[in-house]
């Protein structure tokens, strides 16, 4: 059996991701990150997610955030609310955490080494987002050929792959291949600034490029909204 | 002036690597990591020496060793003594830590891109090294190029360096180096394996290249080995 890690953060993504992990026959151990994020909901949700996709293991790893500052997933700044789709289009904004993927990848590598797993699974998308630079194709590319020349595993011959299924589909996409896959979407959270009884604000970033990807499914999102119609 | 992160473990080589920093009018500032090594030592070592070289800040970041397994620095496997000079430079070690330096470098990169920092100092060698794939020239040049394409500070046209200075160096070299750069060598810790008292064994692979590259220098190391004569 073909062993993987998928990092998995609770929201749609990462757990489509998952899923389609499970669907290509892989037996995956399930990697979370406990970074001081502000939405610490989204913790619970992977627990629950690693769970019922029969995870082998799941691991939430904690980062030092000393090392993060001046981004509002981490820090006490506004997450920018109700942006048009061309300003979330344009630049990279204040929810960017520096080096967060390719902190998020070392784990994964160092995890992925250690118990012997050949592939490591990450849900980043490169259509409908947020303008983060290391969730671009150019950047998973380059980090497998890291991760190949610079682990024991790798310079041993054995092919370190990084796969990362939804980088060219559109959110729309994904919502559908999340239906096909049977993914209770109940489970799902996506929200950069949830309310404290856990409703997704429906105004971030996150939330405005979810609906979008639901509307144009034409699939209910099963979540519970603060704020129900799209701003 | 030129800002940098110097990874610092304490021992003779990150310690001469911060001290070329400093000498090429840097300011520094030093990271550690507590990853829960054996020979933790090493971390009293790295802040005195932080102290001693007026580093602007030291950060000792925790990484979760959840993720890591199956090595001698981690794990409680006997770390190898006595090995020739042959041996050493045959294979990957069990010392080695899977993608050690891939997760050094990347808490580095995101610590340098949240305080504005445009360079990363690193003690790498791929001379007198222990044959740990991430220490080689090829890795270096990939990881800088991942950083530049991977941080919104490089997307945005900061030019991230990664500087390797003891890369080519023997390990003469760079005890040579540090006596010219007026480094208390009593401050560094190199041993892999350290007696109670904090003596260094004098046999593990990190004790016979530094014993090794004292000797060819011509000058006496000032620590105290528990086997005063190497074998």
């Amino acid at each position: 059996m073909k062993h993987a890690i998928v990092l998995l953060s609770g929201g749609l993504d990462s757990t489509t991701t998952l899923a389609i992990a499970r669907s290509q026959g892989y037996e995956t151990c399930a990697l979370s990150f406990d970074y001081g994020q502000r939405h610490r909901r989204e913790l619970e949700a992977a627990t629950k997610i690693a769970e019922s996709f029969g995870a082998k293991k799941h691991l939430i790893a904690k980062i030092d955030n000393h090392i993060f500052s001046g981004s509002a997933l981490t820090d006490d700044v506004d997450v920018p609310k109700s942006r048009s789709e061309k300003e979330i289009g344009a630049g990279i904004p204040v929810t960017y955490v520096p080096a967060r993927n390719t902190i998020f990848l070392a784990y994964a590598l160092a995890w992925a080494e250690s118990i012997g797993a050949g592939h490591i699974f990450i849900g980043a998308n490169a259509i409908d987002y947020s303008g983060y630079p290391d969730c671009r194709p150019e950047y998973m590319a380059l980090f497998e050929t890291l991760a190949n020349i610079g682990t024991k595993a790798g310079v041993e011959g054995a092919r370190l792959q990084i796969h990362a299924p939804l980088l060219k589909m559109s959110k729309a996409d994904i919502v559908r291949k999340a239906v096909e896959l049977k993914i209770d979407l109940t489970l799902t959270h996506s929200c950069y600034d949830p309310r404290p009884d856990g409703r997704a604000c429906g105004e971030c970033d996150s939330c405005r490029l979810r609906r979008k990807g639901f509307d144009e499914a034409g699939v209910k999102d099963p979540i519970q909204y603060a704020r129900p119609v799209a701003p």
